[in-house]
C-alpha cells in the first residue's frame, strides 16, 4: 500500500543525480489521486514533517484513491548552504526563484480543442492531461536543453499533472499559516485550518500551483465557450504552514489533521475530521500588500502574525545606532492602514527597501 | 566643465548611505544629452575603465551638448563578494536580476495624450520627459515603500530620464563585444565597433535600456495614430564591452574611440573618428539562444567567441570523470545549427542545466 | 557627557570608508575606563540593543571614569546579506571567522622589560598600554599591508586596549546567555546576570578578550618572576547575550541591568544594582563539547538551553525523509553525558558533521 | 589494471552520500605506492584533467607498483556555486579552508615508540602506517562526532596514507605552476616541470602533504635520537597546476608528463621521460609573501606570473573611479622588492586588505 519510487531531478558537477523520494500511499479503493509535495525552498523544511504526519495519519483512516507524497522536493536547494542558513529559495547561480520555473500559459486551448474535436468527458480529461504531461517531457529533451530551474520544476510538474489534487507546501521566513487558493476555488478554503487565505487571480505566474491548475481554467472558459459545462478535473493550492528554519513534529501533525479534513471534503477519506470552527480571513492577492524598509536599520517585529490589526497600531521598531546623539535613534513604523500581518523578514538588520512584512489588506471574513 | 555630484541610492543595515558619483562634462556648447552608466552588475567593471577612457578622450574633441557619466553605479553589487568572486548579478537577498528593476509598461500614453491635447513639438517632448521623471519619484515615496532594487533602478532611471541618448555599459561573463539594439534604431549599431548585434523588439522587459526607450516608441506610435508623425527623442542601448571580473585599460581606451564614434553620428561630437571598418552580425533577440549543458560535468571551452561557425563544430568538450572505465568521460558538445557563439559560463564546473553558451542564430551581416 | 567619534576600519571596492561610530559617555568623575562593543558578527545584532540600553541606564547612575560604547562595530559583516539572512561570521573572501584576526601573542615581554628596566607601577602600565596600541597601529601601515579583517580588528583592538575593562558583545546562534571569562578572573562571573560561565585558559587564540587580556597576564607573570607583584590592569571578558538575527528591547534592558551590576563592581557606578540571585554554572573551557551531527536530516532541537540535563535525555529528533518505508525515519539523538546544552544550529537542516549543539560538560555551581 | 572503488566522505541534509571515486591501477609490478588527489578546493578542477591525462599516459609506460587516482576529491565543495562561481574554498557553513583539516601533530612519537619496542625497519615503517590510519578511522567514530570537514578530510587522509607518495593537485587563483615541497625533499623539485617551488618547514598547519609527511618526519627525528637511522617512507607535495576554474587538456597532458618524470626519479615508472630543462626557482615559505590592497579598488593586473621582478617594477593599476576630478584616479602599485609573482587574486574589484598578489622574495635558482 506505500510504494517508493524517486525521480532524477538534475545533475551535480560532480555528476552525482538528484533524486527526489516519491511515496504513493493507497488503500486499493478507487478515487482521486492527491499530490502533495515539500520543501521546494530549500529553508522551508517543516512540510516534509507534515507528510510524515500525514502518511501516519492516513494509516489509521479509510482513504479512496491514491496520496503521493514527494518531500525534499529539490535537493539543490535544500543541501545549499551560505553561513548556518540555508540559502533554498533561488537558483544560487542564476539567482532565479525554484518556484517561478514551472512550465505555464504554453498551451493553446483553443486549438488544441479544434484538434481533438472528438473527445469529450472523461476521454477528453485525460487526453488533455496526457497533452500537459507530454508538454514537460519535450521540452526537457529539447537539444538545446533546459536551465536548471526547470529541469526541476518540469520533472515535478509532469508527475504533479497526473494527479486530481496538487497541494505544494512551503512556509513563509517568520509566519502564520497561509493558503494561497485560487478565486474559483475558495469555497475549498474553509475545509483547512488556516486562518489567512490569499485568492489568487486565473492567471500563470510561474508558481506549481498556477501550474497545475490553470491550464484546466483554461479548458473549462474555452468548453464554456464552445457551450459545453465541464467541471474543472483539477485543483491546485499552496500551503504556507509557518516558519522556515524549523521543524515541529506537534504542529506538523496539527497541519496534517487540517488536511485529512480537506481530504475529506474531496472524497479521498471517508472518516476524515471536521475542519476546526476558526476565523478565517481571505483577501486578494492584489491587496496582499508588501511593506518594504523604509531605510536600514536593526528590527524589533512588533506585530503579532495572523491577527487583524488597526491602522496606526504599531508592527517594527527600527534602531539605528549610528543615530545616537544626533537624531532619532528608535523608530517606530506604525501600519498604514487596516490589515492582517502575515509574515515578517527573517533577519534583524536590514538594507533599505528589504520587505518587512506582507500584509493583508481590504480582507473579510470567511 | 567637469562637475561632479552624487545621488544616494541605498541606505545599508549599518546606516551607510549607497552613493554614486554622477560627472557631468560639457564644453558649453548646446547639443544632445548622453547618459552612459557602468557596472550594475558588480562583477561587470570593465565599463569603469570604459567611462574613464571616454573622458579622456572627450577632453581632446569638440563636445555638443552634455555627457553624463555613472561609474559605480551599485555599491551594493559591486561590494558583495562571495568568496574571491563578485556576487554582482542579482540581489543577495531576494536573487532578482539588478537590471530586471527599473520602471516600465506603466504609463498609459494614450490617456497622457488625451489629458495633454494642447502639447506638441519640443513642448510635448519636455512634457512627457518630465512625466517620466516624476513616475520614478512618486514611487520611491510611496508609503509601501519599493524593493532595494526598486530604489536603485528608480533613482538612476530618473536621472538617465532627463537624457536623449542612454548607453548602459555591461559585460558578458567571458565574453565578445556585443549590442543590445532597439530594432528600429539598427542602423545606429554600424556607428559602434562592436561585431555582434541582437535586436531588441519594441518591448519591457526590465533593463534600463528598454526602461529609457519603450516609452518614447509608445509615444511615437500613438502620435502616429493620431496622424503626427514624431522622431523619437531617446535612443538607449545596452553595450556588453567584453568579461566580467577584468580591467583592461588598452582595451577600455578601444571601446571609448567606437563610443566617440557613435557620438560623432550623433552630434555630440564634431571631430569624432570615423567607425572602424569590421563585420557586424546581427539577429533578432528570440534568435539569440541559450545552450543549456546536457549534464553535470567539468568544462573545457573550445570554440572562438564573436566568429560565424558552422553546424557540428565543437563548442565544448564535458569531463565526467566518474566515469572513467566505466563510461565516456570526455564527450564533445557540438553546435546544433550554425552560430556566432557570443559568450559561454563563467566557470569549468556546471550542473546540468547551467548556461553554457549563448549564441545568435538566424544572423546576418549588417 | 556623550562624545561621538568614529574610526574607519576599511574601505569598500568602490572607495567607500567603513566607519564605525564610537561613543564616550562620562559625568566627568574620574574611575576606569570601559569599552563595550557589539556586533563583530554581522548577525550578533542585539549587543546594539544593549549598548543603547545600557547608556539610557547609565545616565541615570553616578558614573565614574569613562564608558566607550562601540555598536556596529563590523559593518562589512553586518551588512552582507546571503538570502535573508546575515552571513556576517566570517569574511565572505577567506572564510576567516572575524574574532579570529585580533593581534596577539607578538609581544616578547621579557625582552619589553629588560628595555625598560626604569618602569614600574603605573608608569609601567602605561608604557606597556602605549607598547600595546602602538604595536596594531605599527602593523596598520606595514608595506606589505594587512587582511580585511586585521584592519578591522587591529583599529578595533587599538581602540580597545586604551581602557581597563573590555567586553565584547556577541550572541550564539540558538542561544541561552553564556560568559567567556578567563579562569583568573572567575570571580567576577557571579557580578553578571549570566548563567552559563565558560572558563578560557590564559592563552590567545585570536578573539579580541584574549587579545586585550592575555598581554597582560604576560606582563603580571614576567613581573611576578622578577619578584614584582603587580595586580593585572585590564580585565576582557565575550558576553554572549542570547539569539542571532535578532532584537529584543525589553530583553536588551535586562542585559544592561546586568551590566551595570559588574561595572558597579569594578568601581564605574556607585549605585549599581546588586547582581540577580540565580544559579551560575561554570566549565573549563575544554569541557565545552561540540554534538555534531552524525548524518545529514532534518532536525528537530528539543532539549532547554541553559539547563542540566542527565545522560541519556534527548536532545533532537532527526528525520530522514528518504528512509520511508525502508529504514528510521525519526531517530532521537541522546545525550552522551550530562551536560547543560548551551547553544544549538540555527538552521533545522543539517549535513553530516554539524555543529548540532554546544554544551557544558564536567560543570559545577559557581 | 584499472580497479574503480568509491568513499563516502559525508552525507548532505537530504540523506544523499558524498562519494569519491577512486582509481587504483597497476601492470602487476611490485613497487611503490602513490596517492594522487585533485580537486580539494572546488574551484580547482585542472587536477582532474591532469588525473585523466595521466592515467593516460601511464597506459602506456613501464609502470612498478600502485598508482591510486582520486578526482573530485571534495565533492560537497566542487557542487557549491555562489553566482557563477564555485565556492569551494571552504565549508560554506563555518568558513573552515577544506584543506585545513587534516589530522596533524595528534600523536606523541615517543610514546608510541617506547610502546613498540620490538619493531624495526619494514615492521616499524608498517605499524606506523597502520597507527596513522587507525588514528584517522577512531576518531571518525567518535561519539562527539567530526566536523564536515574533518569527515571529508579524515576520510581522504586514511586512504592517503596507505601510499608512499602522496601529491595533492591544487591551483591558485589566477597563478604559475607551483609547488610546495618540504624542505628536506627538496632535491625532488627539480624532476617536476614546475619553476616556482616553496620550501615548507617540517611543521603541520593542516594541509595533507604535511599531515602525510609529517609523522615520518616526526618518526625519523625520534629514531635518529635513540640512535638509528631508517629512511623516511612516505613524501608528500601540493602541486599548484595554474588557474582556477579553468579545465585546460593540453595543458593537463604537460603537467601528466611533468609527473612522469618524478615518478621516474622515484621507481614508479622505468621509462619516464626526463624532466624539462627550465629555470626552477625556490624560497623558503616564510618569505613567500603577500601583498594586500592598500585600499578598495577596481585593478587592473599587470605582472606577468613566474618571472623574477624587480623591485619597482608595476605589479597593478589601482582605479578609484571615485576620486575623477579630485585625487589621484589610477595608482600604480610597485614591487616593494625584488620578488617572482606568483599569483593573483581572481577578481578585478577588491576592498582594503584583499590578498592582491603571493610573491617569492629571497628566491634563488635550484
Amino acid at each position: 500500500m506505500l510504494n517508493k519510487e524517486s525521480i532524477t531531478v538534475g545533475q551535480l558537477a560532480t555528476g552525482q543525480a538528484l533524486d527526489v523520494p516519491v511515496y504513493r500511499y493507497n488503500q486499493g479503493r478507487p478515487g482521486p489521486k492527491v499530490y502533495i509535495q515539500a520543501n521546494l525552498h530549500g529553508a522551508e523544511v517543516q512540510g516534509n514533517a507534515v507528510l510524515l504526519a500525514l502518511l501516519e495519519r492516513l494509516k489509521t483512516l479509510e482513504v479512496y484513491g491514491e496520496v503521493t507524497l514527494v518531500p525534499l522536493s529539490n535537493p539543490m536547494g535544500i543541501n545549499q548552504k551560505s553561513g548556518e542558513f540555508t540559502l533554498g529559495r533561488f537558483d544560487p547561480v542564476t539567482g532565479v526563484n525554484w518556484n517561478r520555473q514551472y512550465l505555464g500559459d504554453h498551451i493553446d486551448v483553443e486549438a488544441w480543442l479544434d484538434a481533438n474535436p472528438e473527445l469529450s468527458g472523461d476521454a477528453l480529461t485525460h487526453a488533455f492531461r496526457a497533452h500537459l504531461v507530454e508538454q514537460c517531457e519535450t521540452r526537457l529533451v529539447n537539444p538545446w536543453g533546459v536551465s536548471t530551474g526547470q529541469h526541476l520544476c518540469y520533472r515535478l510538474q509532469a508527475l504533479a499533472h497526473e494527479h486530481d489534487i496538487v497541494l505544494d507546501l512551503h512556509t513563509g521566513p517568520k509566519s502564520c499559516r497561509h493558503l494561497y487558493c485560487p478565486e474559483i476555488l475558495k469555497a475549498q478554503a474553509s475545509h483547512l485550518n488556516i486562518p489567512c487565505v490569499l485568492l489568487m487571480p486565473n492567471e500563470f505566474a510561474g508558481a506549481l500551483d498556477e501550474a497545475c491548475f490553470h491550464p484546466w481554467w483554461q479548458l473549462q472558459q474555452a468548453l464554456a465557450k464552445r457551450g459545453h459545462n465541464q467541471a474543472m478535473a483539477v485543483q491546485a493550492y499552496t500551503l504556507e504552514l509557518g516558519s522556515q528554519e524549523l521543524i515541529d513534529i506537534e504542529a506538523a501533525d496539527q497541519d496534517a489533521i487540517g488536511i485529512t479534513s480537506f481530504l475529506g471534503n474531496n472524497g479521498v477519506i471517508a472518516d476524515a475530521p471536521a475542519p476546526a470552527k476558526m476565523d478565517r480571513y481571505a483577501c486578494l492577492l492584489k491587496d496582499y500588500r508588501k511593506l518594504h524598509a523604509p531605510g536600514g536599520a536593526m528590527v524589533e517585529y512588533l506585530a503579532p502574525l495572523g491577527e487583524p490589526l488597526k491602522a496606526g497600531e504599531p508592527l517594527a521598531r527600527l534602531l539605528k545606532l549610528e543615530q545616537i546623539g544626533q537624531g532619532q535613534v528608535v523608530e517606530t513604523l506604525n501600519l498604514p492602514q487596516d490589515a492582517i500581518p502575515v509574515l515578517h523578514f527573517a533577519s534583524a538588520a536590514v538594507h533599505q527597501g528589504t520587505e518587512l512584512y506582507k500584509l493583508m489588506t481590504n480582507y473579510y471574513k470567511l
